[in-house]
């Protein structure tokens, strides 16, 4: 039974995470959030995010029976070297970090073999971040990759599972590494398209009349630049050689459409962009997604 | 005064248009609409979209003070030679083709001396298609570019003027050239990237794995693709060398992109998408913009 559950970083995912876990109900555990700062600690009492609010960690993790990691990625080493001291055996930790690789090897050398470590990465999110952009519902119905570190026992698998159920999530099992490969492919490198669409077109000499021009279809394919900066920093320093794998199988793609545009006939010009249309709704259709 | 005003095309555009015009109720003028098959005779009338509905296109233009072509651009240079002869005196005409120099060179070549000609694209649309889509609001705040033609009297350009005003949208009058450039650059490169982004990961060996990971970021980069092959098509046949241009530019700055993701310092990567977050913020807010 989990009697005391302690979020680490009450932004948009441990804000989130934490209302969910509070509406659902179904468990009776104390939710205990640690922040940094007094005023995300007042900003945290005000929204009602936990049941009580830590500025010490030490005493955050303090009798934990189960870990949520929800900071920015880079600080996890540094945040799990620091508790490792002060949890109980048999403590279940995890994270919401966008990529795995890293994180696990953290896990593995900085918290102690008295504890079990699942990596998780729900696939949700929104451009604003922030406590006050947190929602219950933000997981319903989204993937919850799972990454169980090792020598997990079955009770801590069972734990992780039933959390990720109560947010609304659907739990999916991957190694670490197809993991940190696959959301460079359908994650990381639309952050970095999107990025570049905005500098390609904004700092063009032109800029000043495209502007008004630019309608939805330009706000849908900017949107993932409108992330955090320090997010895709970390995501890029911590998945570099997937992301940059990715990136140049995309610049191979769109030079193949590069050349059908200079030298294909409309037929082959139509054709191309068929299949581009049939494989995106085979993928919506497949996992129920609406437009 | 505008007594009849003649819809050559009943899709999504034509079909919205004839709506918004039909709601404003600023105009007298009686709406025919013009389509080919009598499915889609049918269908206009059960929608409402027009007062009458011609599948003659002589008929349809038949003392008709407006026409608006809003069949596919390709179809239109047909169109223009085929009505000619039968519109009467001091007509205006115009189109909402995506692209616009091609479509200036044929109304020059096709429609006679005593019309007016102004070619017209409003940036609005979605990626349903045909007229079951059409509604009257959605032209409402959009942009819509203008381009009068040769010789165009002021009484044209003031009745083109009132049009798009009734549609609820901002009329923009630019050049051909400029028109074909910009959007080449906020448009229809969105829309290349986007399927050469769906056809990059999903024709991936590890696109099963991937599949479900894949959330609304993805979602929201790769819409453009579902829009109509046909269409796209024709933009690339009609304004090829604006975007092969952006293609490259794009491809450029990706590439510096990459070149930051392998080799530059953390501080050098945040730094390059907090640029990118802060130049799409300067576009949303001049435009008043809502993500």
């Amino acid at each position: 039974m989990v009697r005391r559950i302690t979020v680490v970083g009450l932004g948009l995912i441990g804000g989130s995470l934490s209302l969910a876990l509070k509406r659902s109900g179904s468990s009776e555990a104390e939710l205990v959030g640690y922040v940094r700062s007094p005023e995300a600690a007042k900003k945290a009492i005000a929204l009602g995010l936990v049941d009580r609010v830590e500025q010490n960690l030490a005493s955050a993790v303090e009798r934990a029976d189960m870990i949520v990691l929800a900071t920015p990625v880079v600080a996890m080493r540094e945040i799990m070297a620091q508790i490792g001291p002060h949890l109980i055996s048999g403590c279940l930790v995890t994270d919401t970090a966008s990529t795995k690789i890293e994180v696990m090897k953290w896990a593995e050398r900085y918290l102690p073999p008295t504890v079990d470590f699942v990596g998780g990465h729900p696939m949700a999110g929104k451009e604003t971040s922030g406590a006050e952009a947190a929602q219950a519902s933000l997981f319903e119905g989204c993937t919850y990759c799972l990454v169980p570190g090792q020598n997990i026992s079955s009770g801590s698998i069972q734990r992780m599972v039933n959390m990720v159920c109560q947010v609304g999530a659907k739990p999916l099992f991957v190694t670490a590494s197809e993991h940190d490969n696959s959301v460079a492919g359908i994650s990381h490198l639309p952050m970095v398209i999107s990025s570049a669409l905005v500098t390609t077109t904004t700092l063009s000499p032109s800029w000043s009349r495209m502007s008004p021009l630019a309608a939805t279809g330009y706000r849908d394919l900017t949107r993932l630049a409108s992330g955090q900066p320090r997010m895709s920093r970390d995501i890029c320093t911590t998945n570099r050689e997937n992301i940059l794998g990715w990136i140049d199988e995309f610049i191979k793609e769109l030079t193949r459409f590069r050349r059908l545009v200079a030298e294909g006939s409309p037929e082959e010009v139509e054709q191309a962009f068929i299949q581009a249309r049939e494989l995106r709704q085979r993928w919506l259709t497949k996992h129920d997604k609406e437009d």
